[in-house]
C-alpha cells in the first residue's frame, strides 16, 4: 500500500514535497499511456462523490472524465438537493452525512467558493469537517482558500514546457482586470505551491487586492525552505521584467464577504466589477510580455479573453492554457489513483 | 433463469417470503465480497433509469453506486425536463414513456412523495402504471406508500446485530417529533416486513398520526401468518418496554395533503411542523432505551438529531444507523442482480 | 482506421450515401448483438459529453446509453452552469470550451432548440462553431435545423417493416395538429435523408407551415440525383394516397422566432397552438390511413396522441414508433463507434 492511501487533498501544502513529487511523476505517466497505464482499471466499478456547491463545467468534466478513465464513476451532486443541517434547518449532519458516504465511494470531491459562503475560511472548515468525519479521501475541487488540483496541474504544464528544473526560474503571479469576480483559491494555491517547490515567485496586485495573510506567510516559509525568494510588487513593470512564467489572472477584494453581507451576491459582484474596471493597464499584452524572459503564458481557464488577457498572448506561441487544462484530468487521475485507487 | 428476472418490487408485500430471502441472502454475500462476486459484473454496460419526482441524495447515491458496482450505469433523470401527459399539459403517456424506455434499458426506479402528488396513494397508482407498461422491472426507490429497498435493508442490519432469528423479538416502530415532516413509506415498509418475517411489532404513535388503514390491516394479517403479534399503542412506556430493536422516526398526519390543498406544500409543512413539536416527550433518549431489552437503534436516515433522537443514542454502541445506511447498497445490488441482470 | 473516424455529425446531409449506408449497417449489427459485438467495447473508459441547451429525455437516455454500451461513459452537461462568453456577459469563448474539451473526451454531442435561440440557424451556426474548434467530432442531438440521428432511425424502421429496397415507395411527411409546437429538425431530416436515398417523398402541411427554403432545395436536388420525387401538397387526400409509410408531425410556423421577440416564449408557444388547434382535419386517423397502401406509421416520438395521430392508428399493427425509439440507441452506437471509437 503506498503512503498515500486513504489521504486528503485540501491543499498541497498538507502534503510533503515526496508526496506531490510522486503524484506528478504518475501524472506523466497516465499523460503518456492515456487509456493503457496499469493504474488504469484501479477505481473498477467503484464511485467518487462530487459535491458542488456552486456550479463548474471544466472540474466537472475533468473529474468526471479522470474517474470513467480509471474504471470507475463519479457522481454529480448538487447539494441543493440535500437536506444538510444548517444554524437554521432541520437535516443531516455532516457527520453522518460523511459516515454514510464512506460506505458507498472510494473518496468524496468537494467545490464550494464564495457565493455559497457567508465568512472567507467558512468553505476550508467545511472541508476539514467532512474529512474529520469520512474515512475516505476528501478531494478539494476548489474551495474559498485553495485549489490543489489546478496548482499541480499549473506545475505539471511549466514542466512540459520549461523543464523539470525550475529553480531559480521566475513566476509572476499578476492580477488582472476582468467582470468575473474570482476567487483567490487557484492563485493562493499556486503561489504557495510553487514557493514550495522552488521557484522564484512574484505577486503583483493593485493595493487593496491583498490575499490571505496567513498563505502570505506560508509562501515565505516555503521560500526560505526551498532557498527561492517570495515577494509582493504593486508595478507591473516590476512584476513582468525578466519573468519565466506570467499567470495573469483576475481575483476578488477581501472585501466582497462584507459587500455581500450588506447588499447581496450580484450587488457585491457589481461593486467588484466597478473597482477592477479602473486598472485599465493590468491586462496581460503583448506590450508586458515583451518585458519578459520570453515567458510562457499561462492561466486556470476559463479565460477572460481581452480582460485577463489579450487574444494575442492567449493564442501565441508561448501560450500553454490548454495544456494546463488538459493536465487537470493526468493529475485528477494521479491523485485518485493514489490516495484511493485498489491497492 | 431465476423466479425474480423480470419482476417489479413496489412492495415487499407483493414478493414471497422466500424471494424475500433469496434477496437477503445475495445482499450479505454482496457485502461479503464487495468487488470480487460472481454476479458482479451482471449488470455489464447496462442501463438503469432513475426518476426521481422527488430529490434525494441517500437513494440516488445508493442506486446509483449499486448499478456502478455491478458493471453498469445508472441515469440520474428528474421528470421536470419530461413531457409527460397529464390532466392539464399535452405530452407523452406513461405507456410510450415506459414502452420506449424498456428498449434503453433493462430497469426503472422511481422515487415519488407527498410534495409531488395531490392525493395519497397516486404516487403507488403511477409506479403500478408503468409496470404495467413497462417489459423491464419498475422498483420504488421510496413512494407514498412504501420502501421496499429501505425494508430490507433495515432487515439485513437487524440480523447483522441480533442474529438471523429474530422471531419473537420485538421491535418498536415509534413515531418522534421533528421538522422534516416525514414520508408514510419507510414506516410502512417496516411494519409490513418485520411482521411478515415473524417479529413481534409495536407500532406507537400519538393519536392523530393513524397510517394507512389498509396497510394496518395487512400487518395484522401478516403477523397472524407469521404466528407473531402486531399491536398499536399511544403510549411511551408501553412502547419501549422490553424493546429489541427501536426505530424512532418522525411521520406526517393523514391530514398532510389537504393542508396542502388548502394552502401549499409550505403552509402544510409548517402546520406538520407546528403539530409535531408538542410532542415534547416522543424522543428516543437513554431514558427510554433503559426500559428496553438492551435494545438496538435504528433509523433509515437522514437522522433529525435530538429531534428523532439524541445524540447520545444516536452514537452510542446499540446504534446501527451507518450499518442500515450501507445495507441499503447491498440489497439494491441483490435487487438489480436477480430481477434485471444478466441470465 | 475508418473514413468517417473523427468525422462531425450535423446533418445527414454532410454525409456521402455510403457513410450513412455503413452506419446503418452497423447499426443493424448493434441491434442483433446488443452486447456482444466485437465493437462494444470501443468507447472503453472514453468520455462522451451531453450538452443540452434545451432538454430532452428521450435524446439523453439514448445518448448516455449509447456510450455505457460502449463501455463509455456520457456526461450530462446542461450549459446553463458554463460560464460562455455572449453579446451581454463576460465568459469563456466557445474556442476555448471546444478546445479543452477536445482534450478530455471523445466526442460532444449539443442538443439547441428554438426556446434557446433568437434566430432560426443560430443553433447550426453554434454547432459548426464548436466543430470548427473542436479536434473531435461535433454530433447533433436536435437542433433548429437538423436532427441527424433521428433521422436515421427513421429509416432503419422503415428498411426493418418494409424491405430494405425502399426505392419508388412513397414516404408522407405531413404536419399535424397538436398543443406541443414542434421543431422542424426532425422533420427536415426526414425529408432530406430519404428523398437522398431514393424514396418518393411527399410534404404535406397547411399553407403557412413552409419549411426552410434552402432544405426544400436541397431535397428537390437530392430527389433528382437519386432518381426519385419530392413533392409539396397542401391536400390531405393527395398526401395520403398510396402512401406506403405515414409520418405524421406537428411543427411549427416560421414566425415563431417573430414571436418570441415581440412577446416571449410562452407568448409565441400560445399563438402557435391556436394556430394550430384550427386545423382539425390534420390528424392522422384510420380513415385517412384507409387511402394508403396500407401504410406503416411511424413518428420521432415522443408522440402527441390524439392530436398528432390517433390511440386507433399509433397502437395499431402498422405502428413502428416503438421500434424507431429503439433504434436511435443502435444509431447512435454505430454513430460513436465509427466517428470517435478506438481505432
Amino acid at each position: 500500500m503506498n503512503s498515500l492511501y486513504g489521504k486528503d487533498l485540501i491543499t498541497t501544502q498538507d502534503w510533503s514535497v515526496e508526496e506531490l513529487e510522486k503524484t506528478l511523476d504518475l501524472s506523466f505517466e497516465f499523460k503518456a499511456n492515456r487509456y493503457d497505464h496499469p493504474l488504469n482499471n484501479c477505481l473498477d466499478r467503484r464511485t467518487f462523490f462530487m459535491f458542488f456547491y456552486n456550479p463548474s463545467v471544466r472540474t466537472r468534466q475533468s473529474f468526471e472524465a479522470a474517474a470513467t478513465e480509471l474504471g470507475g464513476h463519479a457522481q454529480f451532486l448538487e447539494p441543493k438537493s440535500m437536506r444538510l443541517k444548517s444554524a437554521k434547518t432541520a437535516g443531516e449532519t455532516v457527520q453522518d452525512a460523511a459516515e454514510v458516504m464512506s460506505r458507498y465511494a472510494v473518496g468524496i470531491g468537494i467545490r464550494i467558493l464564495e457565493t455559497a459562503l457567508e465568512t472567507y475560511g467558512q468553505g476550508d472548515e467545511l472541508l476539514r469537517e467532512y474529512a474529520q468525519y469520512a474515512t475516505i479521501p476528501i478531494v478539494s475541487m476548489a474551495h474559498d482558500r485553495f485549489h490543489p488540483c489546478q496548482g499541480l496541474a499549473d506545475v505539471m504544464g511549466y514542466r512540459m514546457h520549461a523543464g523539470k528544473n525550475l529553480k531559480g526560474k521566475k513566476l509572476v503571479q499578476v492580477w488582472a482586470k476582468g467582470a468575473l469576480v474570482r476567487s483567490w483559491s487557484s492563485v493562493q494555491e499556486s503561489i504557495l505551491l510553487n514557493s514550495r517547490l522552488g521557484m522564484d515567485v512574484t505577486l503583483a496586485h493593485p493595493k487593496g487586492y491583498e490575499l490571505d495573510p496567513e498563505v502570505i506567510k506560508w509562501c515565505e516559509e516555503n521560500a526560505q525552505r526551498s532557498d527561492s525568494t517570495f515577494e509582493i510588487v504593486h508595478d507591473l513593470e516590476e512584476a513582468y521584467k525578466d519573468a519565466d512564467i506570467v499567470y495573469s489572472r483576475n481575483w476578488m477584494t477581501s472585501n466582497f464577504y462584507d459587500y455581500v453581507a450588506k447588499d447581496n451576491v450580484d450587488g457585491a459582484k457589481s461593486k467588484e466589477i466597478q473597482l477592477a474596471s479602473k486598472y485599465d493597464d493590468w491586462i496581460c499584452n503583448k506590450e508586458w510580455m515583451s518585458m519578459t524572459n520570453n515567458a510562457l503564458f499561462t492561466h486556470c481557464g476559463p479565460v477572460d479573453r481581452n480582460a485577463e488577457v489579450t487574444d494575442e498572448v492567449c493564442d501565441g506561441p508561448r501560450s500553454i492554457v490548454y495544456d494546463v487544462a488538459e493536465n487537470r484530468l493526468h493529475v485528477q487521475k494521479a491523485i485518485m489513483a493514489l490516495t484511493m485507487g485498489k491497492q
